[in-house]
C-alpha cells in the first residue's frame, strides 16, 4: 500500500483530504501537524483525535518552534523585516517552515506522495509546491482541494457520507496563530477601505496602565526580558508576548502583493514581534555604522519579499543570512520600552558598543577629536564634485546660449 | 563698503554675528530670515526688530515655504522618506532649503561675503558651507561662531559691550519649528537611554476623543482634507497639522548618523508629516506594482540620507526625483485615517487605480482569470532553478563524500 | 470567418502555423513580419512570398526599427546594459518589441486570435504570451508548435501533405539578426565548455588594419560618426555597424538565466552595440557624478534582467527610464575609439561637460581650490566613524576578556 | 629619542622625508617597505641600501603579499570587482594594505609618530591618514611633503645639502607595480582624450601565437593553472601573470572619481587580474542562481568603491565579505581561456555544480521536468500584475476622459 504524508491542521479542508486520500485513492495516510508555536496542548490533542477519526494510519506532531526561530525568525529580527514596512511575515515564514518539516518527514518515512490542503487561490499552494519539488522531487504532490474546487458544503456532505459527523463551524474571522504573529481575515479585509473591528482581533485589550519593560539582546537575539534570561529566544519571545499582548499592541492591516500577482489585504496582531523588531532596530542605530544600516535595509527588503514568495531555498538567502549574521556581532545591550494601550515606545538603549559614546564628543558640542578647521576642510572636499559640476555645467549652459 | 549677507534667526549666535560683522569686520550687514513655515507673523516682526537693533543695514524676509514644499517635501512624500525608518528629516531638509535661499539672495544683491552662525559641532555648518560653495563659489563664507568658539556668556558680554541689552534666555529644550516637523533637543537627547518627558514637546495633548479624517491625494500630493481642497499642498499640510497635532501624534526620538560621523539623537513632533507619509504609503501599496514599491524603497533610503548630508545639489538627486515623479502617476485617491491620542491608524483607501480590484478575483478565492492548473505550472517553473540547484549540489556533495 | 494574426518569420515553424491555422482551425490568417532592422529588402520580399504561399489572407510588413530604438535600445544605451556584463540583450529586447507590434496590429484589425510559433522550451513563448495578455487580454492566444510538440520532420511532412514543397534546410547554426546584434546558436552552445568556431559567426573578419573612429553623442544618443551626422540614431548605428563589423568585433558567448529557470548559453556578434555602449559609458565617467554612475549601475542591471524576462510593460520600467533619461542631460561629446581585429579600445573623450576639467586642479597635482589642510580635515572627519567604531569595540572586547 | 615609522619606497619623496624627520625633527627614523608583490629581490635590496643612506635607524621589509591576497584580492575576485567596470583597483587595494601593515608595525615598536610621503593632491594621503587614525589613534601622523609643498627641485637641493647625491631621475611615466596590476601615469592621462602610447606600458607584447590556458578554481579561488596546483593563490596568480603578460593583455585606461571629488585618469596593465576576474565570473554564471548573480553585482560595486576610498575598516566591509564568501561555496571547476595579443576570450567551463546540466533539459528543447502547459500557466501568472495594471489604468484613463 502506498504512503502519503498529509499536512494536517484538523480543519475542514485537510479533514476532507484525509478521507479522500484513503477512500478514493486507496493510500495509507500519515497525517502530520507542524507546530510552530501557535497551538496549545489541548488544541494539539484535539487535532490528533481528529486525525485518527479521519482514518489516519499514524498521526505525528512535529515540534518545529525552535527550528522555526533558528532558520527563519532569527534572520527576520536581524533584518528588522517588515513587509511593506508593516507586516512581520507571520504566516509567510511559518508556512515555509511547515513545508520543509513535512518534506523532511516524508523523506524519513519514505513516502510515495505528499499532500496539502491549499486552495488554488492563495500563496500557500505555491510555497508548499516549491519546497516539496526542491526537497523531495521524487515524491508526487497531491492537492485535492485545489484540483476539485469543492465548496464548503460539498466537503461537509462528503465527510458526512463517509461517516464523519464533526462540527466544522465557519468562524466569522479566519485566524492563523503562530509565534511570530496571528493573521486575521474577514469580510473587511476583502475590501480596500474598511478596517477590522475591535472584536476581530483575538486578543482583547485588557491592560490599561502603561508598563516599562527591558529587553536584553545578545548579538541581535532576544535573550532576556526584565530580570529573566531564557534558555532559548523562543521562550523570551513567548514571555514578552504575555506581557505585551494584553495592551493590544502590534495590530495593523497589511496590504501587499501575493505570489500570484494580485494584491491581498490581511489583518494581524503581533505584539512581541513588533516590539522586538523596533527595539532591535533602535539598538542597531546606536551600534552599527551608517553603511551597515544602509545595506541591511537594502538587503532585508528583498530578503523578506523572497521569503514571502516561498523562495527560502534559494542559496541567495543563505548568502544574505551570512551578511546579516556578520552585522550582529555588536548588537548587544538593553532596550527600554514603554508598553501602553494600542501602542508602545522605544525609550532608549544601553550598550557597551554604543557609538554615541560621549568619549568622542557629543553632537552639537565641540570636542577634542577634531577642530572646526577640520570640518571646514571636510565640507570643502565633501562638496567638491557638486561645486565643479555646477560650475562646469553652468558655463556650458551659458556657452550654448 | 563691502556687503555681507547673514542668515539671521534672531537668536544669540546670529545676533552676535550681526554686531561682529559690522563692528569688527566693517561690513555692511544684510540680514535675511528664511521662512520655511515655522514662524508666526509676530515672530517674524520680532526677528526684524532684532535685526535692525543689531545694526542690520537691511533685513529681508524670504518666504520660502511653497518653494520648500516644491523642491523638497514633495519628494520626501513621494519616497515616504523616514530616516532610519523614523525621522521625516524635518530640520535636515529645511536647512538645505534655507541655505539655497540665502545663496540666491546673496547673488541678487551682489554680496561680497555670506555668513552663517553655525557652530563647529553639528550638521548645519556642512550644509551651509556646501550649498554656498556650489551656488556662489565666488563669495567668501564667514562663520564667526565656529571660528571663535565663544561661550554663551562671552557672546552675551560682547553684545552688552556693544550696547545690546536683549534678553537671551536659554530654554530648557531647544526647538526648531518648521512645516515638516519640530525638533526637540535637551539633556535627555544627549544620553542614549532617556526618553524626552511629556513637557519637552511643544504641543501638548489636548484632544482625547478619536477623530476620523480623509486625506485626498492627487498624483502623490495631498490636495484635500475631509471636505476641503486647497490651492497648494502647503495649505493642506497646515490644515491637517491643526487637526492632528492636538493628539500629540508623530512624536519620536531619532537616532542617527551626523554628517561628521558621530551619532546624534533628537526628539521631534511631526503630526501632519507622519500621517501624510503613512497614508501616502498605504495608497501606494494599492496602486503600484510590486517592483515599483521595491525600487522606491531602495532609492528613497539613499535619497533621504544624501539630503540629510546636505547633498541636495548632486544631480543624482534630480535623477531620483524624476524616478519618483514617474511613480506617482496613479497615486490618486482617498485615505481614511483614525486619529487618537499619541497614535493614528490608516484604516483603508479608495482609488480608481486600486490593483486590489475584485474585477480580477479576490485573494483567497478562485476566479475567472486563471485556473489552478495555471498556478501549478507557475509554481513548477518559479521553483525550477532552486530545484535544480539542490539536485545538482546534493549530488555533487554526495559524489565527494 | 474569424481572424487570426500570426507573427510570421517565413521559417518552418511559422509556415506550419499558417497552414495549420487556416486548414485545421478554419481561420482567416493575417501574417505579419515585424522588422526590427535585421532584414534586407530581398529577405522581406521572400518572406512575403512565403506568407502568401502558406495561404495568408493578407501579409503585412511592420517596420518597427525606429520604434524599437525609441522604446528600447535608447534606454539600453543610457543604462550601458549588458546582461551578466556581456550580452547587449540583442534578441530579448527585439522579441518584446515584436510582440508589442503584433499586439497592436491585432487590435487594429480587430482580430479574434493571435498566434506565435514559439516552442515550449524557450524564453520567447513567455515574452509573447505576457505582452499579448496585457495588451490584448480579450484576444485568445494560439501556439500550435508549443501545443503539438511536433518534430521538424513531422512539420515538413504536414506541409508536404498540404502541397507546400518549400526547402526548409536546417542551418548548422541558428541565427537571429537584428539591429542590436545577431545571436548564434549551435551544438557548441549546448555545452558549457566549447567556444563557437570562427565559421559560426555570420560576419567574417575582413579588415586587418586598425582604424580610428569618432562617435558623437548628444544627451546620451549616438547622433554622428566621424564627419557624418544622421537623421535618427538608427542610421548612425547602422553606419557604425558597417565600419566596425568587418573587424569581427563584439563577439562573445553569453551564459545566463532563462525566464523558465534553466541556464542557457548563446553566442552573438554585436559590433556596433558593443562599441556604442563602451564609448557611451566612458563619456559618462567624465560627465556624471560618482553617485549618478553608482545608481545607474544598480538600476540598469535590474532593468536589463526584467526586460530580458519580457516584463517591459511593468510600470517600474517607465520609472527607471525616467531616471535614466534624467541622467543623460550632459552626456554629450565626442568619443575616440580604435577598431582592430577582434577588439576595440576607447581611447578618450572630449566634452564641454567633462568634470575632469583642469580648471579645478589636476589629479595628483596641487591646486587653487583647496589646501592640504582641507584634505587633512576631510580625512579626519571622513574616517571619524570607523575610528570610533574600532576604539569602542576594541575597548568592549578588552572589557569582556 | 622619539621614534617615527616612515613608509619608505626609496623614491625622492620618502628619501626627503627620511632626512627631514631625522635632521629637522630629531626623530629616530624606522623605515619600512611594505611588499605587496611588486618588487624583485634586487629592488628590495636597493631600497634597503637607500634607507640606510638616508639615515634610517632600522629598515624593515614587511612581506605582505599573502596577507594582501587574503584580506583583499580574495574578495575582489569573489566580487568580480572592476571599478567603473574597468579597473581592478590595483593601487587602491594595495595602498590600504600597506597602510595597515605600517600601522601594525608602528604599534609593535611602540612608535611615537608615523609618517607617509603622500602629497596633498591624491587619494593615498586619505587612505594612509584614515587607516592610521583608526588603528593607531594615539600615534601622531607626519606628512612633510603634503605640508611643505616642495617642488622636485627643492627636494633634490635639500638632499644635496644633506650630503645625499643619489640620482632621482624622473621617469616619463610613473609606474606602480603590484601583484594585482601595474598603474601607469603620464602626460596623456592628464588629458581626457589621449590614449597611452605603446611604450608607456612596462610589459611589451612579446608573444604572437595564441595559447590556451586552463584555470582551476576552488570555492572561488584560483588554485591551479593548466597542470599545476599551487600552495597559495598568490603563486597561481604570479604563474598566470607570467603566461599572460607577454600578450599585453589587460591594458586599459580607468577614469574615475578620486576620494577628494575630482575625476582622475590612470592607465594600467593587469593581465592576470583581468583574466582571473573574467574567468571567475563566467564560472559563476554557470553555478550561481540568478539572484546570487544579481546581489553580488549590487554589493560588489559599492564594495569596490568603498575600498577605493580607503574605507576597508568599515565593518560593513566585513559583512559584505561574509556575503561574498557564502556565495563561493560551489564556485569550483575549470575555466578554459584563450590568450591572444592584446585580448583574451573565456571559452567555456566545466564544473560539478554547473546548473546548465542537461539532466534537467536543454535550453530550446523540450524536456521531462515540465510541460508546455506548465509554462503557459507560468506566463499567465508571471504577467498577472502587469495585465491587471494595464486593464485598470486604461479603464481609469477612459473614465476620466
Amino acid at each position: 500500500m502506498k504512503k502519503v504524508v498529509l499536512a494536517f491542521s484538523g480543519g475542514l479542508d485537510t479533514s476532507y483530504c484525509a478521507i479522500y486520500l484513503a477512500r478514493e485513492l486507496g493510500l495509507e495516510v500519515y497525517t502530520a501537524i507542524v507546530d510552530t508555536g501557535g497551538f496549545s496542548a489541548e488544541e494539539l490533542a484535539d487535532i490528533e483525535r481528529r486525525a485518527y477519526a479521519m482514518g489516519s494510519k499514524k498521526h505525528t506532531h512535529l515540534n518545529e518552534t525552535e527550528n522555526f526561530y533558528n532558520s527563519c525568525i532569527r534572520y527576520l529580527v536581524f533584518g528588522n523585516v517588515l513587509k511593506n514596512n508593516v507586516y512581520p511575515l507571520s504566516v509567510s515564514s511559518e508556512r515555509v517552515t511547515q513545508a520543509l518539516a513535512i518534506a523532511k518527514y516524508a523523506k524519513t518515512i519514505d513516502a510515495d506522495y505528499v499532500a496539502h490542503g491549499s486552495t488554488g487561490a492563495g500563496n500557500d499552494q505555491v510555497r508548499f509546491d516549491m519546497i516539496f519539488q526542491a526537497i523531495i522531487p521524487e515524491v508526487e504532490i497531491i492537492t485535492p482541494i485545489r484540483d476539485k474546487k469543492l465548496s464548503r458544503e460539498e466537503e461537509i456532505a462528503y465527510l458526512k457520507e463517509n461517516g464523519v459527523e464533526m462540527d466544522f463551524q465557519k468562524a466569522q474571522y479566519s485566524i492563523n496563530k503562530g509565534i511570530w504573529g496571528t493573521s486575521v481575515g474577514g469580510k473587511e479585509t476583502l475590501t480596500s477601505h474598511l478596517p477590522l473591528p475591535e472584536e476581530a482581533y483575538p486578543t482583547p485589550l485588557s491592560k490599561q496602565e502603561p508598563e516599562r519593560v527591558i529587553l536584553h539582546f545578545e548579538k541581535g537575539e532576544l535573550v532576556g526580558v526584565n530580570e529573566q534570561t531564557f534558555r532559548h529566544p523562543v521562550q523570551a519571545i513567548q514571555h514578552l508576548q504575555e506581557l505585551a499582548a494584553p495592551f493590544a499592541i502590534g495590530r495593523d492591516i497589511h496590504v501587499g502583493d501575493t505570489i500570484i500577482g494580485i494584491k491581498g489585504r490581511v489583518g494581524f496582531e503581533a505584539a512581541a514581534p513588533m516590539v522586538i523588531i523596533k527595539a532591535h532596530h533602535t539598538l542597531e542605530k546606536h551600534v552599527l555604522t551608517k553603511w551597515q544600516l544602509y545595506w541591511k535595509d537594502q538587503l532585508s527588503v528583498w530578503y523578506g519579499n523572497w521569503l514571502h514568495e516561498g523562495q527560502l531555498l534559494d542559496p541567495t538567502m543563505r548568502d544574505i543570512e551570512a551578511f546579516l549574521e556578520s552585522t550582529q556581532q555588536n548588537v548587544s545591550g538593553k532596550v527600554y520600552v514603554l508598553l501602553a494601550p494600542y501602542r508602545f515606545q522605544v525609550e532608549g538603549i544601553e550598550s557597551a558598543h554604543d557609538l554615541m559614546s560621549n568619549k568622542f564628543g557629543t553632537y552639537g558640542e565641540m570636542n577634542r577629536a577634531w577642530t572646526s578647521d577640520d570640518v571646514k576642510g571636510f565640507a570643502k572636499i565633501f562638496g567638491n564634485q557638486n561645486k565643479m559640476y555646477h560650475s562646469i555645467n553652468n558655463e556650458a549652459a551659458w556657452a550654448t546660449e
